[in-house]
C-alpha cells in the first residue's frame, strides 16, 4: 500500500512531529487531514504551507470533532498530546486528561466509525525509566519516572487492547530524542537539541546539568517521519512496538559542544541538577533498533553532525535573531 | 508500629474489601475513617456496625472531601474504585476517570497534606494478562487484557512515583480472586465465588463458561485483610509490590462443584464463552507468594473448603432466600 489517495489524519498536525509529518505526507498524494487545537497554524501564508489539507479545529478530548476527523480515514497518526516528563509530574491530572482521555476518545471514535483503520502512535523511550545496560531493546522492563512515561505506557496498552477487541490495526514507535525544524517555540524546552540550537543562535549559554556525561540517542525528525510513514503502510508493523532511534549514543555534553562548534555561537554553562530534572533523569539511554530494521527495513540515516548543521542552516535562513519565531 | 490510636482512612470502606478491612481495624483500636460514595452503609442499625468510625461522604475524585478525609492520616487503604475487567472494556473512559483520576486526586491531597503517610493499594492479578507458566511471580511481564488491568498497572506506577517524588510510603498488593462475606449484591458479579454461593443458595444454576478447566487462585477475604494490615505497618513493605493469593490453583469447575457440594443446592451449567468474557480471559493463574512470605511473613491460612463453608454458613444465617441482601 502507498499513501496515494488514502485518507490520512494527523492529530496534533501543527506540532513539531506533526508538522514535519504533514509536509512529508503532502509529497505522497495522500488526502491529508489535520486535527489541532492551534489556529492559525503558521504566521503569514497558511495556504502555501498547508494547501490541500483538510483542517479540523478542536480538542482531542471532544468526541464530536474527533468523530468528524476520523470518519472514513485509512491511516491515523495520533500525535496530539502534551509533552514533557517534568511538566507531567507537576500536573499529572492534566497529563492524564490530555494524553489518556484524549487517546481513549480517539479510539472510541475509531471503534464505532472506522473499523480496520491503521493507527500509528509515538510512544517514548521514557516508558523504560532507567535501564541498566545499553542499548535497550523493546522487551526491557518498563518503569517510568514520570506521569508522562506512565501515560505513554498505558497508551501503548490501550492501542494493543483496541486491536485485540475491535480489529483496529496499531503500531507503536518508542521514539528517543528527536530534533529538527518546525519545533514550536513554546515547546522548545521539550526538545533539548532544538532548544540548544535556538540558544546558540541567540548567543546564549547552553545549560548542561552536572557533567553532562549521560548518553543520549538523538534522532533527526526526517528519520522519525520515515519510520512513521513505513509503519503506517506495512502490515508487518501491526500490533508491534518498535524503538525508533539513531542507535548511537553520544553524551549530552558532546551534543552541546557540537552545536556550539557548528553554530560558532553560544557557550557551555555547567550548573547543578535542578530537582525536577534530576528526578526524571534516566541515566544513559541508547535504543536497540534491530527489531524495526529486521521487520520493516527502517534505519536512521541522518548523522547528528549533518542533522544539527541542517537545523542551524534553517534557523539562520529564518534570521531568527531579528525575527523570533511566532508559531513555526 | 501497631494500629492503636493511629488515624487510618479506608477509601471505599463500604465495599466488599473495604468493609471487611474496616471491621478488622475496629478491633485494633485504630481511629478509623471511611470515605465512601455510598450512604447509608448498611440497612438497619448503622451504629452497631460502624460505631466509632468517622464517615466522609463523597467521591474520590472530589479534592475537597478527599483533602478533608486524608488530613492528618497515618495510614490510608485506598480501596475506592470501579471493578471488573469486562465492564472496563465496555466503558474505558469511566474506568479511567474513577480509578486513575481518583487515585491521582488522593495522591495530590496526600502530597500537600500528609507527607510521610503510608498508602496501601489493592492491585490485581489482572496486570499480568496471560502468563505462560504458573505460579506467577511479581517480575513476570505485565500485559493486561482490559482497561481495568491497564489502570491498575498505571496506579501502581503513580504510587511508586509519588514515593519517589514526595516521600509518601506505598505498598501495592496484587490480589488474586478474593471471596468472603459482605460483598455488596450489586457487585456480586465481580466476585465469582460469592456470586456462585449466592446462586447456589437460591437454588439457581452456576454458569461455567466452556470446560471451566482454567486454574484460579481463590483467597478468603480474611487472608487479604491480614495482608493489608501487615503491609500498613511494616516498613519493609515500603515501595514494594507483592502478590497476595492462596498460592494454590484449583480449576474454575472444581470451585463451582465445591460450592454445590457444600451448599447442597444449585447445579452446574456449562455454556459457551460469551465474547466479552473470552477476550479478558487470562487462562490459568496461580500466584507465587514467596516474596511476601519472605519479606513480611504473611501467608494465606484459610483453605478454600472451609472458606466457602464459612460464607455459606453466613448466607444461611441471613436467611437469604427469604430476605435478599440489600447492602451487606
Amino acid at each position: 500500500m502507498t499513501y496515494a489517495k488514502k485518507r490520512v489524519l494527523v492529530t496534533g498536525g501543527l506540532g513539531f512531529m506533526g508538522f514535519n509529518l504533514v509536509r512529508a505526507l503532502q509529497r505522497t498524494d495522500a488526502r491529508v487531514r489535520v486535527l489541532s487545537r492551534s489556529w492559525p497554524p503558521l504566521p503569514g501564508n497558511v495556504e502555501s504551507t498547508l494547501g490541500g489539507v483538510a483542517f479540523f479545529h478542536g480538542d482531542i478530548r471532544d468526541p464530536a470533532v474527533v468523530e468528524e476527523a476520523v470518519s472514513g480515514c485509512d491511516v491515523i497518526f495520533h500525535l496530539a498530546g502534551k509533552s514533557g516528563p517534568a511538566a507531567s509530574n507537576a500536573s499529572p491530572l492534566e497529563d492524564l486528561d490530555v494524553n489518556s482521555r484524549g487517546l481513549l476518545t480517539l479510539l472510541d471514535a475509531c471503534r464505532s466509525l472506522s473499523a480496520g483503520v491503521k493507527i500509528v502512535f509515538p510512544s517514548s523511550r521514557l516508558v523504560y525509566g532507567s535501564s541498566d545496560k545499553q542499548p535497550t531493546n523493546e522487551s526491557a522492563p518498563t518503569a517510568p519516572l514520570s506521569a508522562y512515561g506512565i501515560h505513554k505506557w498505558s497508551a501503548e496498552q490501550y492501542l494493543l487492547l483496541y486491536q485485540r477487541l475491535y480489529g483496529l490495526r496499531v503500531t507503536i514507535l518508542r521514539v528517543t530524542n528527536p530534533y529538527g525544524p518546525f519545533q514550536r517555540p513554546e515547546q522548545n524546552r521539550y526538545g533539548v537539541v532544538n532548544w540548544f540550537i535556538h540558544q546558540a543562535m541567540h548567543d546564549q549559554p547552553l545549560t548542561v546539568y552536572g557533567e553532562g556525561a549521560q548518553l543520549r540517542d538523538y534522532i533527526h525528525i526526517d528519520d522519525v517521519v520515515d519510520a512513521f510513514l513505513v509503519a503506517g503502510t506495512a502490515s508487518e508493523a501491526d500490533g508491534k512496538i518498535f524503538n525508533v532511534g539513531s542507535g548511537h549514543g553520544i553524551s549530552f555534553l558532546e551534543m552541546a559542544e557540537l552545536i556550539v562548534r557548528a553554530s560558532r555561537r553560544g557557550s557551555i554553562q555547567h550548573v547543578e541538577w535542578p530537582p525536577d530534572a534530576a528526578v526524571v533523569e534516566t541515566g544513559d539511554f541508547v535504543a536497540d533498533t534491530s527489531f524495526i530494521a529486521e521487520r520493516l527495513g527502517w534505519k536512521a540515516k541522518v548523522p547528528i553532525e549533518s542533522g544539527v548543521a541542517d537545523v542551524i542552516a534553517r534557523y539562520a535562513q529564518l534570521d531568527l535573531a531579528a525575527h523570533p519565531p511566532q508559531g513555526c
